[in-house]
């Protein structure tokens, strides 16, 4: 299955491609590239979580951080995937899977009608984190996953709810981005259609912050989204 | 697993519960409304496919596109999931989220950070659709779930692109949604502290048409763009 067939450290510039990393369809989408890869992370924060139960496949979306090469998601001790993924020694095998839609394209052939995109696969084992410095970290990593500068501006976890919190973590060693950055591909066949072809690109932005029902007076919007 | 544990029909106007349909956590945020399902699916085109391979799981993203009761996905014949549900008899057990993030919940503690949210999780068999008319009408339904109006404004697949293509459906009996919408939830003892907090919105929306370079001249930027 994921028998290496480059070979490739930690410290290399590019993960190593596995046979379930590698595309059957399209390969020129795919990317290897450590800086890529992690660009691609860092610019989300909702990933899809891909586990199974049971024989049968669960995807859920969720939350995550990253910290160099590793990835954390979490939930409540109680939820399935992290009760299931501290209940054996080797671990929950997943696959999270993170998505950026940048562009529709819209091709004079219906067949040729396609995404602009990029996302990212990583195959891998997600592992409790039991060091609560690292728990911390990671929980830190995950508010500021969604915005930038917010944990530093937030309360802390205290330990009841450091208790009532799983942590995983998934070391990013299978992984692969997928892009796609371009025009239609139409045929030259098609060229003369008289269907307009282009792209529409998709923009996604922040609406202005709505302050909570019962915030105290006085408290000015912080400047990590003033700026946004 | 997926015993029912209320009784429905097709005709009612929810989705039965499961066993694996039921949330272990924030219960209030599950419903199982077929309207409110549908608009969910309907508001988006991009979905995370999961399918269990070689005894690990795989989450793509993919687009899709729904008819009634029945979610399609496509692609290449000789791509992995659709040859893997043609495989057999029984077809490819699958799940299939739709996830769109509406705003960043910014809570005072950051334990009650969260997300506002809309989600579909489908847990069902993908099989490969064989009929032809109930193809041409999936692919349709495909370009049109990603721009409305624009399956019939672009040349229908031909005989030999149809060849080419294997488009799975998903028959949509054991669905879930999952709302998230309010304000933060922070803790009495929380509300004096001296943090923002409050929602910040999340916008989505359409830049500019780019014309394709070799974009015939004259042909004008059609009514369903403009209108974006």
């Amino acid at each position: 299955m994921s028998a290496p067939v480059a070979p490739a450290s930690q410290e290399t510039s590019a993960y190593e491609r596995t046979e379930r990393t590698t595309l059957t369809r399209h390969r020129e989408r795919a990317h290897y590239d450590r800086e890529l890869v992690h660009s691609i992370l860092d610019a989300g924060y909702v990933c899809h979580l891909g586990f199974v139960r049971d024989g049968a496949p669960v995807v859920l979306p969720t939350l995550y951080g990253r910290i160099g090469e590793r990835l954390y998601v979490h939930g409540s001790t109680g939820s399935r995937p992290l009760r299931a993924a501290g209940q054996t020694d080797v671990g929950l095998p997943v696959c999270v899977t993170v998505t950026h839609v940048d562009g529709l394209v819209l091709a004079r052939s219906a067949f040729s009608h396609s995404l602009n995109y990029r996302s990212v696969v990583v195959h891998g084992t997600a592992r409790p984190v039991t060091d609560e410095e690292e728990v911390k970290a990671a929980l830190d990593a995950l508010v500021d996953q969604v915005m930038p500068g917010r944990a530093a501006d937030s309360r802390p976890a205290s330990p009841k709810e450091l208790a009532a919190t799983a942590v995983l973590g998934i070391d990013l060693t299978e992984v692969s981005a997928k892009v796609r950055d371009a025009g239609p591909m139409d045929s030259e066949a098609d060229l003369a259609l008289p269907f307009w072809s282009g792209v529409v690109p998709l923009t996604t932005g922040y609406g202005a912050p709505v302050p909570a029902d019962d915030l105290a007076p006085g408290i000015p919007v912080p400047g990590y989204l003033t700026a946004l």
